[in-house]
């Protein structure tokens, strides 16, 4: 890896920043929580309330609360009134004392492959992490419903030790999906890439009591994907996926034509 | 560029959706849709309040309502309770006739170079477009006062004519940023990446009358680039930007480094 001052020494135990998009009540954080403490200090800083599909939203034109967040009576962590790019911000700037040593955000219900990479919360806030220069990740486990966090959350445990080891380049996250099974029926670990897969169907008309129509957004996300390099296509076919996720969008490979056009002003 | 099937046949007046996220009593998407009623049908969907720093989210807790906007009188187009991304999901499923020819957003207040790419709400309307397989450009101005349409908008009709006629990449919108200058001190038109500035200080703590704190978002942004290939470096130098923006947000270089870590289950 590039980032040759992101690798922690692993002598010390690390502190950790335990962010998610379903907010502090979510099953998921509460797993990856516990797992993180095995390997480090943890900061558990969530949405006070769910935040699902908010993706890199900020709240700008209404002031942030911090509120201490008990669970069985003993401190679990902060929660903050605004998105998961709120949460890194104001953890940053107000929460933690000092930069931590790695951001870990989930453990998401719900898959974020595909064009979900761009519309979740749980990927923003590890991508805001990147992009104030910490070493980010985000777990998502593949369902809505029957969640069972164990693998998901030992798997994260794994691949947050490595990180800290081995460092990831600036502005990069790791997104890693992993499919809602019990350990043994779990095919393996692929590298994969940002599959294509997106939803159709996207506002369901309904009428209110007066008459007049409303809109809820939904559908169906279509596989668009063919290969196990693809995220989509790898956790349906029980693969855990880890995904390197760059805040650059730019699409290099267009410059050039692009150049050829020689606009003018 | 790769992608025949996106050009339209100029001889056809195209049809052009114009959405922007500073809302639809933003000035700016007035000056993006008299732009682009010169060169095509309009249909206008914009927020009904403004939504900065939105990002790419969805409203999934919320019924969403469209409405009739009048100006001086006489339909304008319609306004969507939600976000910039709502409005192009809303506007594709129940306003639309059929797809339109492309989908241009803006024109913002404030620039959205660099980091500013993965915060705008702007930029994700133009993307969801590109999404849903529609040419999408995104145009900002680099003030939030002061402003003067004029020259963006003669450049915004400018540049949707020239991708019309040539089309884009799958999965790519243009994002042009455009400095709040006269015509004749725009230095030209460059073709840029995003670049890596972002923004400092990131939370004002405040005290409320019963003394408890509270925290606003807020910044500088810093200048992290020095070439003009960069948008910001280059708006700065009262260039034009031009930046192609991808959906799909994978880090492909580091692909093989993760394959070599050879991650077990």
């Amino acid at each position: 890896m590039t980032a040759e001052q992101n690798k922690v020494n692993t002598h010390q135990k690390p502190h950790i920043l335990v962010c998610n998009d379903d907010g502090i009540e979510g099953e998921g954080i509460h797993a990856l929580a516990a797992a993180m403490k095995i390997i480090g200090h943890v900061t558990v800083v969530a949405p006070a309330e769910p935040h699902s599909g908010m993706s890199h939203a900020m709240t700008l034109g209404t002031p942030l609360r911090i509120k201490k967040y008990l669970k069985n009576g003993h401190f679990f962590g902060y929660t903050v009134s605004g998105t998961p790019v709120d949460c890194i911000k104001v953890a940053m700037s107000h929460i933690l004392p000092s930069k931590p040593d790695l951001i870990v955000s989930g453990i998401n219900y719900g898959s974020n492959t595909a064009i979900n990479t761009i519309y979740s919360g749980t990927v923003a806030a590890a991508l805001e992490g990147a992009i104030q220069g910490i070493t980010s990740l985000a777990f998502s486990l593949t369902t809505y419903e029957n969640a069972d966090f164990s693998y998901a959350a030992k798997f994260a445990r794994k691949l947050a030790k490595k990180v800290l080891a081995e460092g990831l380049p600036p502005d990069t996250i790791l997104s890693s999906n992993i499919p809602n099974r019990a350990e043994s029926e779990i095919a393996g670990v692929l590298i994969t890439e940002q599959g294509r897969s997106r939803w159709e169907e996207d506002a369901i008309e309904r009428h209110d009591m007066f008459g007049n129509p409303y809109y809820w957004l939904s559908g169906t996300l279509c596989l668009l994907d063919d290969t196990l390099r693809k995220d989509e296509f790898a956790v349906r076919h029980n693969y855990v996926t880890v995904t390197p996720i760059s805040c650059d969008m730019t699409n290099h490979s267009v410059i050039s034509t692009l150049d050829a056009w020689k606009l003018k002003k």
